[in-house]
């Protein structure tokens, strides 16, 4: 739960002067995906008021409505900007090893089994720098900015309830972006992200029945093996030609004593395709063989849908445009117009929807090196790129009232693909 | 942790007169199999002490040395006779049904999955019942009762370190007894129970790679899908033409967030033979896969062995002499001279160490209806078997002294067995 | 198929003096199960007859109806005495290692693929020997002596066909026997053998689509998938506490060309259980895996049962009279009274229709080393067991008509099993 | 074996005049891969020789040198251009429904579990009547024609040795083709394929030991469910973020009889990328899958190279002189300049060795709708194509020689891919 980093948000950013929303107005409680139990909440929101977070905002995000909204507007009409930040960190156990900047420096995660491998706290600080600096100039400013910060963006659980609360309804021009993916070198930007990953977030349960595993095994109906065998069966779903497609089950926990037949197993698992046919596919035979593997077993098998990820395409018509901007920093060296990201995000949610209603919507990646890969126990990034993302939105949120963009411009790119 | 339960014996008895031995006079620490983890001592102590336990035995038991002997003599020289009872509970969530009898009378467990469902709550019963008895009739007694109450009893973690501390040395008459089993009747006794299952538990590791799932899934090593494919195998092991065997794998835990492949998989598991040669069999097939499993995901596989249990044969030549002592009870209705268990008992390692030293030892069945099996969530018997239990016990107690075991009572049993 | 073996036995038993019987008369042709398809049988017949198979016998036998019962009857009416044989052979290649005894004395297996790696042609030249003797002392014979030479043991599938043919309808003496198993020392006979595998013998088809492996692989069912993890599951069937059970895929023929997505997939197995019940708790859990796996990969399975064989008890009253009949042969020295043999045997259903009517039935074994066990490609007896065998049934065969079986000589033995 | 197809094709050509080399001289013997058995070559020897194929073609390919290379020269000097046309069957049986048009109209293949299932008999016809025109047109020559016709494209195993018996050491032009694949509307012809796979074909055999599957189960090593454990695991290996990978096993033979444990195994199996380095990923994994799991079973892993493709691409400097020419064909509406196969081409080979030598090459794909994908019972294509594809050919072949690539010309295509 983003109760620390959303508050901290909240705090600066009604600091700087923007009105902030948060809790239930800023994400739209019964479009959220994937909540934690309701007693894991409270251990959270215990933990942030024993670590100090002001119970003003602790309040008001009761119940895991962490997504924050900070709005401003300039004397002088103009369009809607908005900037996408997610908050978010990812179950993975930090690494100890004293090499590990984190550790050396002392900013490692303090929570057992979660930590920010992903880089959004990254993102988080280009948000309130660009914050910083927008409320720095607000006389310049025509329009108004919105600024998006989200939580759950991992498991592509978080996107929709903001967008459901109305946030993206009006927006003209909306930006988001990535630390690293495919743009590891500092001071290069990829302009415009494309092939976002179709993706659906399953939790599934097997229930058989408990047994002595010595004294009768042939009573029990085994939970355990029949999630193990799903896992292998899931694994190797055909590949498709029509493209790139994923399967992964990311967590199991069967079982409870070593001698007792497992009663229960518990699987986290996703599926993605480069389009939405692909997930389409792959979640259709992943149903299936989630079935026939508790037909074998003589199980019952659950499933629960905890997230879904769009594909998405982002404008095309903004790249020579945000090529411009970057050529006027300094910093940036090299700027590749579209790239397929090969994941998904949630983000894809929001450009469908800027897009939907007439805005433009382009998805950013900000080049760093990598120690280790996203989601590793020893990921991180190089510093310097937060200042050269939040110098690069700075540019784009005053230079899009300016922008005309022209049928010339647009540009087609056919990504081909394998599969 | 059998904190309560041991600090509750450790007390009665010593009101009852018992001079008592708890702590690391009762079990030599490093004896002790599959031990727990410090702190999951550390927070079990905390809880036995806002339970009430009193802080004295607590004190002595620290560390998990929940072992309890109580000791009692009469005033004639006599043999030596211990009787044994384990304490320790099941990790099988008891069952909510308002049907179910503990939980419409009150005594269900308070611990999430944590239960009695093997019934040595009975077996403590039965302790208690016969110390209060022998105690009333102290000034019968002859010779030495020595009352061994054991922790760690699953997995067959507890017996050793009982056995180094010395306490089965010089015993004379050894008696191990279990509710339920193969006697499902009420007022059915079997004398002597064989087939012991020789069991071997082990706790295995695989450990991986982390990778992010869907932007680089072949960067990853699999731990999760290594212990899936490793359980499977396991329970494919070849039948034996020898007898009776067993394998099993009750806990599998893998993996962190959905999209990160594991880094790592827990897996708890044993192995079971009617011999020890069958589970050497078993145990030499379960580590050959567990290896070439490893090679096939190239994820690394680490084993511990924290418990293991002997076959073993109680003594035959004590059946007629248990068969006249229960003619004598009325509530017993029928004797089953010897039957096989089908299971694997810690109490095993106890009997070899008595016939070893020339003692006898035996180790009964109690009939009782059950509710539902042996480590299912509705386990439950019939209280009534308490009482029988402990008359018998107690009539046992005060006629060895009076045994004089021919060679012509020795029966020769040919056991039958499952598969 | 046993042209060759079966025409051999018809025209020796005609040359002693019995009035022979074979073809539709001797096995009821819809009774037998599991018959090679019909080309397969002209094949096999066109080789028996390029062998120099008499076509007389192939006449009768045509369309594999390889049965013969040769029968003899005594001046002086007595009781009817069954001797059975079985004939056929084994699916596996005989080795060419020059150090195998078939391979150096020259009576290796001309059959590619195709081995009598059980023993059954030691059965026929007990069978033919014990013929012989038969006939030489045609005047002491009182009543009939019937010999039923088997085909199709293996696979339990030639039995039936015999007893619906009604040979065994009026019998009252039935001795079988078997070369080694358990018993594996010249000159030991186990004079009843109880513990009779209940077998059940499916021949499993899966069938999906066949598609192009490179180019579209989403487009194909996989019958070769679906078959290889209906065998992994297969073996991974609970042990059973209640006895021995086996369950075993002994062939997997699946796909065509190395780069289509197989088609078809075809599978023979078997289980077993020490009792009718345990091979029917093994036998659906079989077809709940093979239905269950078919809708894992969305392929259809079908199913076939070839082959049945029943658990059976030898009536242990005949133990006594045997063990007699061995003393006064000088070549046994030792008679084990019972033994489990662990296996399936076709010659169960016939002790059972024998019982069922009032005769008595014996199953034997003729102890002898092995090279190699059953099955085996070194397996190889000691021919001199052949001599000592049908030296056994001559002295049995003569002495039935003098016994007169009392209660008291009734045994009861408990049979202890395997696992 | 292509006896039949080849020896039709020398015949052919020799009539129109061809120079005609086969057998040895076609084809280096030594770098065939995957070569059948001495005795099934026999066998399709003795077949073709019955089936009333001239002895004086059969004696020059005995051996399987089936490669057949048709040689024709103008009176002037100019380019060398070689056309390839592969002339295999795949190991599918074709279908007997009378719907299918082969049935009704009298072609379906005469050999049992073989069949034209990849249009390889087209391309004959293609090659054949190409040969028809140009002797037709031979006055108008100049250079050399090189008609290439290849057996065993099928696994790539037949164009290493026509490229070292030196076909394709001086060609300046070279074009290959196939009809349908991604291609399935008459009148479409696609200029140029790019995205050949990478493949790499092996046959693996485990072998374990044989034991009778009900008497003594655990004295066997079980070669059949090693297969099955390693066709489930090679099948799970992970996509790649690099671009398109297959594994595939395509057939799977094992086992004797139903209650022998298998002693071996055969698979045939093959791997593919996108690109090489895809490639030998998927060849890595599956290798190590392959020892682990032998190591699992406790049995023996053999392995064999038997095919072997490479990935390529076509020059696309070629495209608009082939757009040029296409256009000038009626029967051709629609050219697509360069389009990814998502298969193996064993003409890659060929591709890579004439551009090595400064030539260029090109490799088409002739649209035709199919009745069902390829390698599909019921697959076949529409006639017309056939006309189609040779007038195309004539005209490329007879244009090449004026042809001046131009710089100009070149197009570059990046080929973006998925997974």
């Amino acid at each position: 739960m983003e109760y620390r980093a959303a508050a901290f948000v909240a705090e600066r950013l009604t600091q700087l002067g923007f009105e902030v929303v948060t809790g239930r107005q800023a994400c739209l409680s019964e479009a959220r995906m994937g909540v934690p139990h309701a007693d894991e909440i409270s251990l959270h929101e215990e933990m942030a008021l024993n670590e100090g977070v002001n119970p003003y905002w602790l309040e008001q995000m009761r119940g895991g409505h962490t997504a924050v909204v900070g709005i401003i507007r300039g004397s002088k009409p103009g369009p809607i900007v908005a900037l996408r930040f997610d908050m978010d960190c990812v179950e993975v156990g930090e690494s100890q090893d004293p090499a590990h900047a984190p550790v050396k420096m002392g900013y490692r995660s303090r929570r057992q089994g979660l930590m920010h491998a992903c880089g959004h706290d990254g993102h988080i600080a280009i948000g309130v720098g660009t914050a910083v600096q927008i409320a720095e100039r607000i006389e310049e400013l025509t329009g108004e900015i919105r600024l998006l910060f989200q939580p759950a963006e991992e498991g592509c659980r978080g996107a929709k309830a903001m967008i459901e609360a109305g946030w993206l309804d009006d927006v003209d021009y909306f930006f988001g972006g990535h630390i690293g993916l495919k743009s590891r070198t500092l001071g290069e930007v990829v302009a415009s992200s494309s092939g976002f990953l179709s993706t659906t977030k399953l939790d599934v349960v097997f229930r058989g029945k408990a047994a002595h595993a010595g004294e009768s095994p042939e009573l029990g109906r085994n939970a355990l093996l029949a999630a193990c065998s799903a896992s292998l069966h899931l694994h190797s779903i055909s590949r498709h030609s029509g493209g790139a497609t994923r399967i992964h089950v990311g967590q199991l926990v069967a079982g409870t004593g070593r001698n007792v037949i497992a009663e229960e197993a518990h699987m986290k698992l996703e599926t993605r395709g480069v389009t939405e046919e692909l997930n389409a596919f792959m979640l259709t035979e992943a149903v299936r063989i989630l079935e026939g593997t508790a037909n074998v077993y003589g199980v019952v098998c659950q499933r629960e849908m905890v997230g879904s990820g769009v594909s998405a395409e982002a404008d095309t018509a903004l790249i020579p445009w945000i090529q411009r901007e970057c050529e006027r920093i300094n910093r940036i060296h090299t700027v590749i117009p579209t790239l397929a990201m090969g994941v998904s995000e949630d983000a894809s949610l929001m450009l469908r929807k800027v897009k939907e209603r007439g805005g433009k919507a382009a998805y950013l990646m900000f080049g760093s090196p990598l120690t280790q890969g996203h989601h590793q126990p020893c990921f991180d990034f190089d510093e310097e790129v937060l200042g050269i993302a939040a110098e690069l939105l700075i540019q784009l949120v005053f230079a899009c009232p300016e922008w005309t963009v022209d049928k010339e411009d647009l540009i087609r790119t056919t990504d081909g693909d394998g599969g």
